[in-house]
């Protein structure tokens, strides 16, 4: 639904915020922060500050909002947001939005507020926006799914379930960790050569990033309930960035027959702003055209709303920064340019597989998307693919190369959304540092 | 370490415990329990009853125990008491033995306090013993992967990694249940018929059980600080048991390449009572002894103490009970008897491995060892091996027969420790019926 907080003339009186390239007042996402060891808070960033929601929860200037909408508001977490109806969340944004709005008959009262409602971002720590409950991460990025399968199985890189169900595991909720946390490499059991069948304990030589969407879970459901697709799309209630790192050596030995574990679970980055399912409503788009020899999808997972506009258009980057290109005063490089457009599942119906069989979903539960590379060279997500399943070098600006991850490398996932006759929107990032 | 805990001429002065096939004083269990929709408190198994820890705490009972421990034992959960040190826990079994003894020189007093400090436990609704931040299942029943293996590459059941690193995957946290709730069939994609590549959307025709050990983790470790060998037992806080419900029909389908999902994350029952570390003392073990064909382990899985007395020897059982045997007044009948002692990775090994790339483990987490069967066919622990991959129908006292479980059927786990000497103590349940 798209209302008068898509304007794209609409503008914030919080200075340095009209035509942002991130967070302009159409953005509004949501996220944690803490200023001097203080009490985590819930603030919604504008230009380069932060609103403390909390802060006007106390000032009185939430009063049209209901009270669990308040409360959720003066929360340590965004779990109790997400747990909001979405007429709620949507409620809540006009709220927000009518705080902040330049053309708002209340502009001279908020704006003389501004030294109790806004933060510099540059002094907040930003922390995990949720308590994570449970971690899922799908496989629904096709062309990575096809770049890494064709390394084992060159005549047929997809499985056959592939384009059936949307595949996905468990990952792990204890090790994410929000943008800015080191990334300590991985000791692990690795083969001593490729084929050979005994391992050797090593750090991780073949540590990789991988470049996700995140979908945060909103209300979820109730345990042997499932979503149908036609609500699903209800249950993700803000999307951000998620670096689900892999060190592919050790996944190589560990992961027959039961999948990925310690290949992954050391760590996952998410970024710590939660774009609202609200502001990504001008930037939704089909999902990605089944071909001609695609199987047709089982009904549960078909809906007329989702064929139409299940998809998302967001423009998702990886950047490297090496330890000697910092030194020479050499800016990051970018590695990869994709779009959410690549994924093969919509968050609607990933939300429709998960909860198919009955799992439960909960509040602040974290879906990863699985890599989302471009069908070309220009955005391969993983370095995986970059180097070609670590055989071909990559060039860097500093004169060195690299196939996998080395101590001070820092990734960095940015993300943003642009239409003609909309605001620009972005995410933020999702940055993290290699240490040893 | 025994002490005087252990002592089997030791009796408690709370009615029917001397003799108790599963809470005698030489027990003590921990649980969380609530009465008539109130509040979760933390309680103590004994005989028949439930000691109300809060009410011991409330009464001056616990006074010679340090704030921390105190706390723990007024918590609604026992997350807290599984963040306690070792030495904590240990002091803590002490003072409830102290007021539960016999002997004890203040016995008249407590046993005047009775009606303030037990419950029955046929009164009390047992709840999930913890806020479960991450299950991760193991995969450390050796006999349950070769038969299993078996069934797939009759050759070379267990894949090569399977002697040289625990093997365990993400479960899900969300669908963990106590004993007694209802687990719903899930309905999920599966073959429309063996090896054609075409899915259906139906109700799982192959649900099955698994027979598990719950380990409970203690303490944890901070992300990127692995636990050593050495000190991993001190994180295993406590024992139950689990059931890792399956759709091998909706895994067979979707298990590649990632491993299983939807075939699992429907439900996992798990037994309310936390029987403890301490209490397992004396049915400590060695480990199953390595053939001389099995490789050397890497040092990090080799600790003295741990391939001395790293197992636990606990018989397991599980049972099933039908409708109509119900209907029939017949009792349920024993589909399978195995023992821990069946595992290949004791329980430290599984929380060295967990940690070993940094990965945190946090008080409250649980790991599921694996299915534990038997190397025999007395002893099998699922279904799917039973009937040799769902081939051979079993036989009931009730003139039925089954491959996989019907709605109406019940499975109960259960599990005791006995030993020369040493007061026999068992787990209690876990058990739920299937409904459709």
């Amino acid at each position: 639904m798209l209302d008068h907080t898509h304007v794209p003339a609409a503008a914030s009186w919080v200075d340095g915020t009209r035509g942002h390239p991130d967070f302009p007042i159409q953005n509004l996402p949501l996220g944690v922060f803490r200023q001097g060891g203080g009490t985590p808070r819930v603030g919604v960033a504008i230009g380069d500050q932060v609103l403390d929601t909390r802060a006007a929860v106390e000032l009185g200037l939430m009063d049209g909002l209901d009270p669990a909408s308040r409360l959720a508001l003066t929360a340590g977490a965004l779990n109790d947001w997400m747990a909001l109806p979405p007429a709620a969340r949507t409620a809540l944004r006009h709220a927000v939005f009518a705080l902040l709005d330049a053309d708002h008959p209340g502009r001279a009262r908020h704006a003389s507020l501004a030294g109790q409602l806004l933060r510099q971002q540059a002094q907040c720590e930003l922390l995990l926006p949720a308590d994570v409950g449970d971690y899922t991460d799908f496989y629904a990025g096709i062309h990575h799914a096809t770049q890494v399968g064709r390394l084992f199985r060159p005549n047929s890189p997809l499985m056959p379930n592939y384009k059936h169900v949307p595949i996905a595991y468990h990952g792990r909720a204890s090790s994410i960790r929000p943008s800015g946390s080191p990334v300590r490499r991985p000791t692990g059991q690795v083969r001593t050569a490729a084929g050979v069948d005994v391992p050797a304990l090593r750090p991780s030589a073949q540590l990789d990033f991988e470049l996700e969407l995140a979908i945060w879970i909103g209300p979820g459901n109730a345990l042997g309930a499932p979503v149908p697709l036609a609500a699903a799309a209800d249950h993700a209630a803000g999307y951000g960035l998620l670096n689900d790192w892999s060190a592919r050596d050790i996944q190589a030995w560990e992961y027959q027959p039961l999948g990925p574990f310690q290949g992954k679970n050391f760590a996952s980055t998410v970024s710590p702003w939660v774009v609202t399912a609200d502001a990504l409503a001008p930037f939704r788009c089909a999902p990605m055209a089944r071909g001609g020899d695609d199987p047709e999808l089982l009904p549960y997972l078909r809906d007329e709303a989702d064929a139409a506009a299940g998809g998302l258009s967001i423009a998702l980057e990886a950047w490297l920064s090496t330890a000697r290109m910092r030194e020479l005063a050499l800016g990051p490089c970018r590695l990869s340019a994709s779009d959410a457009r690549h994924l093969y599942w919509t968050p609607a119906q990933m939300v429709a597989q998960h909860t198919l069989g009955g799992c439960n979903l909960r509040p602040g539960d974290l879906l990863g998307s699985g890599t989302i590379s471009a069908p070309d060279d220009s955005g391969h997500g993983s370095l995986l693919e970059l180097t070609r399943g670590g055989t071909r070098p990559i060039e860097l600006p500093s004169g060195e190369t690299r196939l996998f991850l080395e101590a001070g490398d820092e990734i960095a996932l940015t993300a943003h959304c642009r239409r003609d006759g909309f605001a620009r929107i972005g995410f933020g990032e999702s940055r993290a540092r290699i240490i040893d």
